[in-house]
């Protein structure tokens, strides 16, 4: 994002997509993805709608947009890679959990999976940007600890992955039931228990 | 449902109540939920729409009665045990697949998914009506298998069943993949291979 030729320009529009991002976030959880509005979200973030329209095409955009942003530093990082895999997998999936169980954190991801249910554009979308960067971090754990031997080598890891992920966003998505940390562990155990290598 | 005291008003009953049902389920599909109204159906199945408020409160306990009538036969019956348990759970998976894969069958179900992960009540009844009695078949099998020995007895029997079946819900939910005979296979492989007692 840097432009040396207009530096002040450059900070005021990443001012603005800020308040815009924080905007759509919090309205989201207040009135849910069917009444958020382009107008609200440029009334929120004291912009006029036509700086939203100059950037995004539509609501759906700019939430995804938005919560891309929390997440991408994220999937950027990748997992902890400390040689134990359990500890590393029960470690992020505790603090996922906690954030799940954040209202205001998990507003505008529900209202995104919600209406990606239904809209399969914008479920395409949302695949794409959101939960695939999310399980293929995962997948590269797992392909690491495969490579590394603590993972047998005829185990399908994208599987794997999904056995450990769809249980908890489920879980979650449907409200079938509590993310606990006892949860995450018994489950991170119960899925390892089949990867490790046969004697 | 039986009323010896007025068979024909009882049998007229029933044929109404199967014609409400019937033009519920085609209509969410042909419409969606969100344009499904109690007058659509009405009108699709023939009746006046005091007869379906007479039965029912609203769009979705309709369609909720609609598609638990599908189901309810199935849940009772259980999954099949000849004392393989890999071999039943295929069996079953794959037929759960192709029937998945059928797009006049999964407009309902994706219409009531996608409703409940927004609207709390609706996913209680949901999960309560739909889900939670299709995990039970599967809890229960996994725990007569523990019992003969094909399962260890440590093992989580709840967590064992969602490890197999939301990776499953979820690729289709969410499109994030193919559900195939293959990947049934593969995914039964997987979880199995982790329940299995330790020699």
């Amino acid at each position: 994002m840097a432009n040396k030729a207009a530096p002040d320009a450059s900070r005021r529009s990443e001012r603005s997509r800020r308040a815009i991002f924080d905007a759509a976030l919090a309205l989201v959880g207040e009135v849910g993805y069917d009444k958020l509005t382009i107008e609200g979200i440029a009334a929120r973030a004291g912009v006029g709608k036509q700086t939203i329209y100059r950037w995004w095409p539509s609501k759906a955009a700019v939430l995804l947009d938005a919560f891309s942003a929390g997440v991408e530093e994220y999937d950027r990082q990748g997992l902890p890679d400390t040689g134990d895999l359990a500890a590393d997998l029960k470690f992020v999936l505790r603090a996922t959990a906690d954030e799940f169980n954040d209202a205001a954190w998990q507003a505008p991801y529900r209202a995104l999976a919600a209406a990606g249910a239904n809209d399969e554009e914008l479920s395409r979308t949302f695949v794409g940007r959101l939960m695939e960067p999310g399980i293929r971090v995962y997948v590269e754990r797992l392909r690491a600890a495969q490579e590394a031997g603590e993972v047998a080598p005829d185990i399908d890891v994208r599987i794997a992955a999904e056995m450990l992920l769809s249980p908890f966003s489920q879980r979650w998505l449907m409200r079938t039931g509590e993310l606990t940390h006892d949860y995450v562990d018994t489950l991170v155990d119960q899925v390892l228990r089949g990867l490790r290598p046969r004697d």
